[in-house]
């Protein structure tokens, strides 16, 4: 009755986002992958980051969300193209999911994908979904040790960013242990530490972003 | 190259899970499967349960887990038997990895036991593991959309707990924008509202479970 279905899915999945990602690096579109826990602030983050981009790169938002499709809603309501995937009971975002969202949209002259994937540290770890850089979301309320509890969604990912830093006088967390713990699991993330409430260290979040879109366009 | 395991998988799911919470009910063991997403405080509040109740009820934990072994550490401090599993990836526990688990722990003479599942919304949802009541946290910073965000967790729950009621002076949260939420997914809902950090509101919570032994006593 085990039947080991893995291989073939996460093979098939891996053959459909190298498709994605080549078609988007042609277009000169910088893609992102947000992951974290539910409420961790992802779309939050998203609006200020719209916010703080506007008027300067054209951006589109897929959103992943196992019911409903409050959060397409509220980009929406910032005049950005968004694309609701309701993934129907599963835990993770997959490539076609995305491939399929992506019709849905008009791509020529985009500056910045970025694809919110469903409210979890586990499953979304296995799935690629043709981005160039993938962004974790880990708000100061969940603890210094998720680093290491959800070792396989860190170490994959190239940025972390700590959210709700407005809330540190009011929480038992040390920020230096937080650093610790997710270095020890990848030394190469590039962090930020941010509010998405008060705008408090965004700059170097939006700069970041920048310079992914512009580096997106030198390789076309 | 989609085979659909989910149902025999489910299905063997449930059949052992019936048979543990059959033994466990003839023990006069008071059973519960706390959930939350990463972070929401489950290990703290029962590390406060545990003092709460010392010298009067017997407890043991099943801790639940991607990776590491805190968690049970944490417990085990505080003088209780707790065994940890680690789930090597998966989402959520099993029906057959709580009963490896038991086989570690001495269940003559205990009142009540906790299984503390992996921090996520959707998997654990759909497995049950013997239990006779089903607990989820929810932090007071994930937001009050999470009921329809995540419907089949809450629906399927029998107490919501909402923890970390000592931030609210700091957050963008209503509480009785929460209540709603949560009630017109399952109107049937044990609510509590507490702080595991300050302690406040912990009596109600622990009355619940004193009232759970009493009853699983008198059916034996």
């Amino acid at each position: 009755m085990e039947i080991d279905v893995s291989r073939p899915v996460l093979e098939s999945n891996h053959t459909i986002a190298a498709q994605t990602r080549q078609e988007l690096a042609e277009k000169g579109i910088f893609v992102i992958n947000m992951m974290s826990s539910p409420g961790a602030g992802k779309t939050s983050l998203l609006e200020r980051t719209i916010e703080g981009l506007k008027g300067e790169l054209r951006l589109a938002v897929v959103e992943g969300d196992v019911q409903t499709s409050h959060d397409a809603e509220r980009i929406a309501g910032h005049g950005v193209p968004a694309v609701q995937i309701n993934t129907q009971g599963a835990c993770h975002l997959n490539a076609k999911m995305v491939v399929q969202a992506l019709s849905e949209l008009e791509l020529d002259g985009l500056d910045l994908l970025v694809v919110e994937n469903v409210g979890n540290l586990i499953c979304p770890a296995s799935f690629e979904l043709g981005e160039q850089a993938r962004v974790m979301l880990l708000s100061t309320t969940e603890g210094e040790d998720k680093p290491s509890k959800y070792p396989l969604m860190f170490r994959q990912s190239n940025v972390l960013i700590v959210n709700k830093i407005d809330l540190l006088p009011h929480l038992p967390f040390s920020m230096e242990k937080l650093r610790q713990e997710a270095y020890k699991i990848q030394s190469d993330l590039t962090l930020f530490e941010l509010s998405a409430l008060t705008g408090e260290g965004l700059e170097p979040w939006l700069n970041w972003l920048r310079r992914g879109v512009a580096e997106s366009k030198t390789r076309t």
